[in-house]
């Protein structure tokens, strides 16, 4: 062991227990008459004067995540990891109190169900409330303000044990949705970041330990065209739209090259073809990916040859210690010299300068945050909106909503495993503490006129908790069966179906004879059983709702609020995992292979198909406005109107929808808009959204309301095989809804065109 | 829902909470008037005068293992279900108190480890302490008598979840291991059960979740060859040899037919073919078994017929509801009648009668038997025993046994995710309250004239914890390093390698120049990476030692204690679970399939073998006596001088071999005599184990000893195609030791001669 590592290794022992969030002191500490401290200077001018006073082992404890600072200079230590993904999380860099002020953070639902809401302003002003709550944190010492969220790899595969972090397996939603969240999580000053979002894990991430496949070592095999169409889109939206100051490196590697050390993505791709290279954007591994690049994956035959090579393909900062652990040695052995280092820390301390911890706190209004910021009645209310509006009513026979008699003699049984549901399962992975969490059983014994039997978890016939939940069902007037499937990291599911237990104990209960609704919360599972049966009145779909997660299952149970979400994910049948191998990244069905195609895109034959969810009343839907049939475009003439840097984003046009509510309640629409038709290379996907919007509150009987889709170039595009964003000639169709429910057709002409040129892995 | 469910269902759910395991009052008590209470009456007269006053739907509740009893009897509620797998261990019926006495029991390592003894009297004599202190909980009313131990279903995938709890991959091994087992469970009283054992799960049952395949629902295709020579021999050794008086049917369906509701072999091969009719022998259903006859498995397609059909097809008690809930109404649809409930009730009684619960304290010692006979002295040097029998000592540079200097000065880092194990981990599954568990850390802090730096567990590099262990290690003279993998019931393994994290680290640290010891505890993993590596000094495989666990380990590693054990699986390569499917039983290698072989008879690429284990010093192996080179048998003889019931028992050679200490160390050996040869059909096995003993504390420089290798003629034979064992003329040759150190060729002449005809599945 060299003398300069073994330097490290103790600065790292002694210096990664004194992790905190103070900001340097910019008025009286060392620093203060370096530019680092200017507020006049640049951000890359400030950045700068700081790395220059650093010595060279001083520079590689820096780009750790647990960084010790450096005392002499009074730069204070930081833990650069702080999650939030669905409210500010339990994670290295955030202290909840335990008790009292700051002892918790309002808990959101998991994305999967937020995205069932398709309502890109509720994500908005979800993360705005998370970026406020994070500040207040900050200003309490108790969090950093670098935020390693959101996870944005679509959902490809129903087993992934991460889907449920996801919006949900479609490009064209998460691109709306995350362009919503980072704009909340990073807030509108131009001055200051309000936190640092991170969009991960990029790229090709979605399997985490799969027929002995582990995410550590895995190699997704892309091809270019999936990879551009499907793979890249939400990070392209990320990076190239939503200006995200963080993204994060994952642990696969993208046709051989872990994404950690791939310069192709790093370079190429993120910095080069998307223009990510605002001051303070930075590349973070995930944690421990570096090494990753060592071993399992083999791809640098060294250790500090792993850390070299990632550094130089432009990782910036290492969750972990693989760096600080390793680069002094690299760089003894000449690997890379301190232009490399200087890079990735001019780039992590422009981001600091960015979100303004080298400023005076009266520069922004963020600094006076505080406690009284953090789950006000507002946030609490938009927490138990932001569940209601992403529960899907996936099957009823009318049963729902329940009519509570007057008389208040009304008894439910509430039985099943999720009934009384754990706080880790109403909310989720990536949970924070909530200030409290509302499960069915709660709720239910909080609803006035209704009597609550609950009937326990009948998870397990070997102990009484079967005859209880029998005994249960018969002594009241209606049934409420709660239960779900629980993915996680580190742990991909081998199954999709209800297990042969699961589906006894609930259709003997369902069997006694009374309205019985399931609702399903957690991933999906394959309800072909209950959609089916006779006896199962209705099934909701609940996900993971967080803490208010059972008061919006009841409102919408009850009637109080009426349901309007839908699939963000297909529910596949549940043979579905025995036709495709998890490892096989394609989207388009493959004779060969026995690929029967993923996603709603390429698959036909889904149990509940994406974008399926019922109302409590009718709707006439109709297309209006300029939208005639047979309209045609040439391709020549939208191209030269087309003025925007990108061209996917051009306008092409805005179709209106009429949306008439014929029944007798209350209730939102979500309208979406699909294309389908005969252009660009084969196969043809079945359809592709393009569009959506939701409307709010339509009252039966009221003025037609009328929605517009705003449709782009891009969304008219698909790409070939080389990953381009082409426009072609054909004969397009837009259907709205699921099924559709109406339909416009139109025709572009000319020459194909392409929108937006993808750049090739030349393997450099 | 009809009558008499619905007084099933109240009886249930009033009557399943009062477990309890008072014996009735045979002096006072309503039944004291009925033979069941006289002790001169035979063992199934009692049992049928109970069953003889039962009503109708008192019986449907006595099936299930939570008995309510019949209170107007007298007739007490009784728990069925306790588990022992090494030591009395937490289960339903079994009460540890919360301080104090019967807080705990002498927890011993898991099987896996004890078959790595291989020691047959020590296996007794665990059994005889564990039914010592079972019967001790039993007369202070904190246990039943009714233990489901063991598990003998042969190790046959690395990835199986439940390996942990056998003895190992060998069926010979098993046997012996077994019936040793069942002997010290079940006690030499002919007169008294001292508890009834339950050998499970019957039959074929060796998956718990793997790509999609739950236990629940697993059909095993297995042929009559394999299904006779293999995955029926332990169960072969438990009914007919050992006379074990409870076995448990699996969850999975043995070619088409869930196992529970499979006459085949419930009927024709346990009780007609082993004549396994003892009075008070029973079959119990594993829990929820009867409910997977109807769901997942859909072979009963109602709930009554799958209740009906495990009745009727010889299971007697059911773990789990099932058969209370839904015996009544098969009953009223007329699938069976009252014989059929009544066999299994006079089978489940005479089981109680055998047991002595009718009979008066002072009929057995059994009964006087307290809490100062649980983890005595004795118990506790057993554990300690047990656990250094088996660690198996897989490779040795010289640093071990480790020199500890008379000054005192050595400073040992001990680091390493299972350093400081948890009582969880150092026991395994199925684990009961232990007094106390010396993990490596605990145990080493307590060896004298030793330093121990304890570096903590390097599992994660994103926090301090790999610059802690670095900075452990380099302060030391010596590193021990301790990791594991742990597996589980309901959860397979998808891998078998050390992942790349573990190497990285583990190889880091030993590259600090230190002598370094890698203790491997919990499962078998791919060691390739080790055993190659210069820097790793030694390896250890510890299993789950249990509560002196790490004493024994220390005792190895100081050389206290000398190591004998020898691996009781094969290691598998890391690439071997990518070569076969875990659904795959066959254990023939196949070139259709790919399936490369399995255990070390059939798969020939081992990282480590079935039977490696190294020592601390030399023996020399000869074969003395009779066993001269070449000689010769005929088979018509053999069998003409053969007076066994059971032709297989008959002996055939009892084989002298000397052990000569010639190194410096007083050492164990385990002679290990494993045939092979071309006799019998195609393929032939590599080679199979016929015989093991183990000599104890055999000195350097003392005169040579000798161990006898029994042969049967069992032991000899094959089994063809038909699942018919069969000894065959050929050539064969006994090995001695792993590798081979000593070999004894002859021949059998003549035709051959079936020793045991295999019943056929002829499908009724």
């Amino acid at each position: 062991m060299s003398v300069l590592r073994g330097t490290a290794l103790s600065l790292l022992v002694s210096g990664a227990a004194a992790a905190g969030h103070l900001f340097p002191d910019c008025a009286n500490g060392p620093l203060s008459n370096n530019t680092i401290c200017d507020t006049s200077a640049s951000v890359p001018d400030r950045a700068k004067a700081l790395v220059a006073v650093l010595t060279t082992p001083e520079k590689f404890q820096l780009v750790g995540s647990t960084s010790p600072g450096v005392p002499r200079l009074g730069l204070p230590s930081y833990e650069w990891w702080q999650e939030a993904l669905h409210g500010v999380a339990s994670s290295p860099g955030v202290q909840f109190a335990s008790s009292g002020n700051y002892s918790y953070a309002t808990s959101f639902p998991q994305p999967i169900l937020m995205g069932a809401a398709f309502d890109d302003a509720l994500i908005e002003a979800v993360a705005t409330v998370i970026s406020t709550e994070a500040r207040a944190f900050n200003n309490a010492n108790r969090s950093g303000l670098d935020y390693w969220t959101p996870n944005i790899n679509p959902y490809r595969d129903p087993r992934w044990g991460r889907g449920q972090e996801t919006p949900g397996e479609d490009p064209f939603h998460i691109k709306s949705y995350v362009k919503a969240l980072i704009s909340g999580l990073q807030g509108d000053d131009p001055d200051y970041l309000k936190v640092v979002a991170t969009c991960k894990h990029f790229a090709g991430y979605d399997i985490e330990n799969w027929g002995g496949n582990e995410r550590y070592g895995f190699d997704a095999i892309i091809n270019s065209q999936e990879l551009s169409e499907y793979y890249m889109q939400p990070f392209k939206a990320c990076a190239r739209d939503a200006k995200v100051a963080s993204i994060m490196c994952s642990y696969n590697a993208l046709n051989g090259v872990p994404t950690c050390a791939n310069s192709y993505i790093l370079q190429d791709v993120l910095r080069d073809h998307w223009n990510w290279t605002d001051d303070g954007f930075y590349v973070v591994s995930d944690c421990d990916a570096i090494q990753n690049v060592f071993l399992p994956h083999n791809y640098s035959l060294t250790r500090e040859g792993a850390a070299a090579d990632s550094l130089i393909a432009g990782t910036d900062l290492n969750c972990g210690t693989y760096y600080p652990l390793h680069l002094p040695a690299a760089y003894e052995q000449g690997l890379f010299d301190d232009t490399v280092i200087d890079q990735a820390l001019v780039r992590l301390y422009s981001a600091q300068v960015r979100l303004g911890m080298f400023d005076p706190a009266s520069s922004t209004a963020y600094r006076s945050l505080a406690f009284a910021d953090v789950n006000t009645p507002e946030a609490q209310e938009l927490a138990l909106k932001a569940a209601e509006e992403g529960i899907v009513l996936i099957k009823n026979d009318g049963t729902l909503p329940l009519a509570i008699p007057e008389t208040g003699n009304l008894t439910i049984a509430l039985v099943g495993p999720w009934a009384n549901a754990s706080a880790a399962q109403m909310q989720g992975n990536y949970a924070g503490i909530a200030p409290f969490v509302h499960n069915p059983l709660t709720a239910a014994n909080s609803l006035e006129g209704v009597n609550v039997v609950y009937g326990g978890s009948p998870g397990d016939p070997t102990t009484d908790s079967w005859p209880a939940a029998l005994w249960a069902g018969l002594t009241a007037d209606v049934i409420i069966y709660v239960d779900g499937s629980n993915s996680g990291e580190e742990q991909d599911r081998n199954t999709i179906h209800w297990t042969g237990e699961r589906q006894d104990i609930m259709t003997q209960i369902a069997g006694l004879g009374k309205p019985f609704v399931l609702v399903q919360m957690g991933d999906q599972l394959d309800d072909a059983p209950y959609l089916r049966h006779e006896n199962v009145s209705a099934i909701l779909w609940a996900g993971f709702p967080g803490q208010a997660g059972g008061d919006a299952i009841m409102n919408i149970i009850t009637g109080a609020t009426a349901p309007a979400g839908r699939l963000p994910v297909t529910q596949y049948p549940a043979d579905y995992v025995n036709r495709v191998a998890m490892t096989d990244m394609s989207l388009r069905p493959n004779e060969t292979t026995g690929n029967p195609g993923r996603t709603y895109q390429w698959f036909g034959e889904a149990t509940v198909p994406f974008g399926h969810g019922l109302h409590y009343t009718e709707f006439d839907i109709s297309i209006t406005g300029n939208a005639t049939d047979d309209a045609g475009w040439d391709i020549g003439e939208l191209i030269a109107a087309c003025n925007e840097e990108y061209k996917d984003l051009c306008p092409f046009q805005s179709v209106a929808v009429a949306v008439d509510n014929t029944g007798n309640v209350t209730s939102d629409y979500v309208a979406l808009g699909f294309l389908a038709g005969a252009f660009g290379p084969e196969p043809y996907p079945l359809k592709q959204l393009v569009a959506y919007q939701r409307l709010f509150d339509l009252a039966p009987g009221s003025a037609t309301a009328t929605v517009v889709l705003n449709l782009t170039l891009g969304s008219l595009g698909r790409h070939d095989e080389a990953g381009n964003l082409v426009l072609y000639p054909g004969a397009y169709s837009l259907l709205v809804d699921v099924p559709t429910r109406a339909t416009w057709n139109f025709t572009l002409t000319g020459d194909s065109v392409v929108l937006e040129e993808w750049p090739q892995d030349t393997g450099h």
